[in-house]
């Protein structure tokens, strides 16, 4: 494999020492892209760009061919596990995911198993085409959604404002709900070890729905699973370790809990104050995060200010991965993106000085 | 006055001694309950209902008359304020409020002004009418929005995903938001003052959507208002405190900050663990919440595992209301919320010895 030119991503991760904060965007190969939008008009749907190897590849460097980014991510979609399973894939225009075959009952959560990995193998083959074309510029990173953030799909068949059918199920038939949970934690351990083994350098759980549930149900149908991807995967590839991040969007209350489950790195979203998230995770584990989306919405005296505010908060030393504490907004100006990635690399530099 | 024969709630709010830990629901009188729907279907419209005394008092009292609740809410729109103030008020079916003439220029927030409280007179009307009607079984709660929730929908003139109109204001020009938040802040702070002289024993700010906001803009733009309008409130009437409650969804991060806020008792969302957020506030206010409102479409089995669990997590002692973490599910059976006003009953005493 050839070199890797810059690991600032995977050290920040691991809390080594860094000369400069590490940035990247969750969602950064996207909407608000003109030449993302290009690429996705001639794959025709977005399930289709993510089947097809070389428009994955295209994708996912855009951004990297406009903006010092310190990592790349996978082009993908969180539901290809379920899709995988049967449940039938498919997107509405302008109403995001539906599942044709949802878990409704018994019998369907029964027969669900775990999916042969040959049915995502055009998500390897991704992965794989992607570290070619990177060429050791940043390093790659590979994801899942979390086995509870997938079960929230499988059994809703959508997205949700309030979740009502899982969690009917969850305070009716508990014991379902963790057949369920149980067949996708081994699925995502899989899945992301495949992807490892294809080539990424770091991999993070996207527990995008956790923040739905109460405290209780957290530790119950959430945490557990989560604990049981991470304590699953290889972590050492090409003589190096693979660090596992884990982003549970409004866990910020459980991050001590997260903390603990074996993970390298928790993301952030917005709502939690740096500072305080250091002081509670001590050396356990890195924090990437937590720009409010909407700040590349502002002027630039105000991002930047904001961007001064979330460094400093952090403070001094390793361990801090630049974000946004969501994906980035479709409707973003892209030169705000430029601005913001090189005033986290300009200003971040005085915070990792001996 | 009449003598108020069910004074539970107010004094648990008060963290005095009471017998039983004291319960209400957010949004209790609503679309659950068939006689609420008849109601409405006399009234015409939903907010022709809030302009009529006599039926907003019936549908007030609605609820009561089914369940021991141990206060009553009094019946009425979050967004009266800014229909005051000239926006417009409507709702869509289905869709929820809308304003017609959203704030959308420097021009609009240079008009805007603390409106007449005579506008706003069929509120007052309402507190009185259901106070008589009442007749001292148990007390009544005024409301009103927070400052910055009704900002949110008066600048986006309607409900939002991510609130991309307000937070590119307060990203770009902060002044117009805050000219914005000092006009409301002092409108709520009136408006529930009039509610208090008409008979309102407890007030309620519903800060719906400072969870929206990152742990910077809350300290910014939702806690300095807060603060202004409890400090600024009647806090006696009758003879008696009237306690004030704050209820910020998602803000379960922000309780220490809330605590000081000169709020007697804090609403939880069911993410926070009861336990731990006593721990940290202390005796400095109550706490009210927080059963995830989807636990009432479970068995009763489920669901009277979670009461006792969110009771034992508060432990012995005053200072805590049960209530949903938000306001009640549309589809909820009604006898679900009998079993649990009768569960968190019988099961709260064991916490009330001496």
């Amino acid at each position: 494999m050839t070199v890797l030119k810059n690991d600032t991503f995977l050290r920040a991760l691991l809390n080594q020492p860094v000369k400069y904060t590490p940035v990247w965007l969750m969602r950064q190969a996207g909407r608000y892209l003109p030449e993302y939008r290009a690429s996705r008009a001639k794959a025709g749907s977005f399930l289709d760009l993510c089947h097809n190897t070389d428009l994955a590849t295209e994708v996912t460097l855009q951004p990297l061919d406009r903006f010092a980014l310190d990592a790349a991510i996978l082009f993908s979609d969180i539901l290809t596990i379920p899709d995988a399973m049967g449940l039938g894939l498919h997107f509405v225009e302008g109403e995001g995911p539906r599942f044709e075959r949802p878990l409704q009952n018994e019998e369907d959560i029964n027969s669900l198993q775990v999916p042969d990995m040959s049915k995502l193998r055009y998500v390897f083959d991704a992965v794989t085409s992607i570290r070619r074309a990177l060429n050791g510029s940043v390093p790659l990173i590979g994801f899942s959604g979390s086995p509870f953030t997938l079960a929230c799909y499988m059994v809703e068949g959508r997205g949700s404002r309030d979740f009502r059918h899982l969690k009917t199920m969850m305070y009716r038939r508990p014991d379902l709900l963790q057949r369920i949970l149980q067949i996708n934690a081994q699925t995502v351990t899989e899945y992301l070890n495949e992807q490892i083994a294809a080539g990424a350098q770091a991999v993070q759980i996207f527990d995008t729905w956790g923040g739905i549930l109460s405290d209780a149900a957290f530790k119950r149908y959430d945490l557990p699973y989560l604990q049981q991807v991470v304590s699953g995967l290889n972590r050492r590839a090409e003589n190096r370790q693979v660090p596992v991040v884990i982003f549970t969007k409004g866990g910020g209350l459980w991050l001590e809990q997260l903390a603990q489950s074996g993970a390298d790195a928790l993301g952030t979203d917005w709502t939690v104050n740096l500072q305080q998230a250091r002081q509670r995770v001590g050396t356990q584990v890195a924090l990437q995060g937590n720009l409010d989306p909407l700040a590349l919405f502002g002027s630039q005296d105000c991002l930047e200010l904001e961007i001064k505010r979330l460094l400093a908060e952090y403070g001094h030393g390793s361990g801090h991965v630049f974000n946004l504490g969501h994906g980035i907004n479709q409707y973003t100006d892209p030169e705000q993106v430029a601005f913001m990635v090189e005033t986290v690399h300009r200003i971040s530099v005085r915070y990792h000085t001996d």
